[in-house]
């Protein structure tokens, strides 16, 4: 069987943790690691508090292929990601010269302030992730990427080390949507999700209109399965919808699901 | 000192983690947290896996007042939430007469299947949550507090929670922007952070318009060292904005924030 490569995400900020700022940053995070054929298994927001970075990073590092980060790598008092990730690996936090030169070119020597230079710090031995917005680099230590929180710099770095990871075989998926409500359709897609081992069948209900609806979400790297379990999928919804056809009810429907299954 | 009382929060679903939707819970759940006096210190994104979930609720429900589960409620083969929360609890997974009945009657006798029976089963000795939109419950059982993911009803599931919890001291918070680089007032914000050591200080940088601006959050449960602190950084922002308006570049208010600090 085909190695499964997994990624988990840090998300560092009391921003978000208080309610004030809406995550901006993990849903493209997550669609460019599902098309590069990585899973993401985890995703931790946390706040910026050393200890409790430190042992995020501890507890996620053996568990994935790549941890990623992001957030806390700016000049003020509250950055402090790149001191945490260092201490979590057991590295130094040293200048990098590197990203001192970089930084340093950018701001000019008589601007290039200690709140500056804060930001040329990295673990000992770190390769720089370019930040093609505002200089200041992300980096990569060990098998952890640390990048900005900045939704518009993130998005740049996440694609630039997208393309230097190795996936596995990228997951398929389809999405069918089904006007009734989960508790109907339930023990027929557990049925044919019971039939299609290789094939994972997400059910999420939604609620507009006064009324529940389902998007039922067929995952899978082996393509041929996939198809087939869609098309059980399809036609179990088929089914549903001719037995209400003759009845505007949705209760009759359940009704009658129950006689079919 | 006051107590500050912790809660956490456990977003299941493979849903959030495949990038395919948008988390809407975190947000208003963080909100009615804060509003509360409840700090929320962490946020766990998970998959639907039986092992993840319970290592996640294990881990987390000592170190904070209040567990939160978002999600996996349901009657379909995906909703592993109720089992898994027993499990990490050490608490037999049994049906719960109040619930049954509830949903009994709300489905009918013949229309209560297997599936929608499912949503009927607690840890032993929950109490429940109640659902005014779908009626499926919620439970709490010790300090697990397990809500629906579907955010019309996660909002009225906290909405009923929050009126039932203690709380400590609200944090209050005040925003102000600032249209300088954090690290052009990186050095001054250190220092007003070390002078208001009951104040939380924090920098949140945005993009738009190709230039970095910055929202400077304080948040303390003491108004008045809020009002003093929030103070101090207006002060900070004007001088900058005073330094600035001989010279619209704002390289020339970097270079002065040099000379200020």
């Amino acid at each position: 069987m085909a190695k499964i490569y997994k990624a988990a995400l840090i998300i560092i900020g009391n921003e978000i943790l208080s309610g004030r700022t809406q995550d901006q940053n993990l849903k493209y995070f997550a669609s460019k690691m599902v098309e590069s054929g990585i899973e993401v298994t985890e995703v931790r927001i946390v706040p910026d508090v050393e200890e409790v970075i430190v042992e995020a990073v501890r507890d996620l590092k053996d568990k994935v292929d790549y941890l990623f980060t992001t957030g806390g790598i700016g000049p003020t008092h509250d950055d402090i990601t790149s001191m945490s990730v260092a201490k979590a690996l057991d590295v130094p936090l040293v200048k990098n010269s590197q990203a001192y030169q970089m930084l340093e070119e950018h701001y000019g020597k008589n601007r290039f302030t200690p709140a500056r230079q804060k930001m040329a710090k990295t673990p000992q031995g770190a390769k720089l992730i370019p930040n093609p917005v505002s200089v200041a680099p992300g980096f990569i230590s060990k098998n952890v990427y640390v990048m900005a929180g900045v939704p518009e710099v993130m998005r740049a770095m996440v694609d630039y080390i997208v393309r230097t990871l190795k996936g596995g075989d990228v997951v398929l998926s389809k999405t069918i949507p089904c006007r009734f409500p989960e508790s109907i359709i339930a023990y027929d897609l557990a049925n044919i999700q019971d039939k299609f081992q290789e094939v994972s069948i997400g059910s999420y209900p939604h609620f507009s209109d006064g009324a529940f609806g389902v998007s039922i979400v067929l995952r899978s790297s082996n393509e041929q399965m996939l198809i087939r379990a869609s098309m059980e999928v399809d036609l179990m919804v088929s089914s549903f919808e001719s037995a209400a056809i003759n009845d505007s009810s949705l209760e009759f429907a359940t009704y009658d699901a129950d006689k079919l299954v």
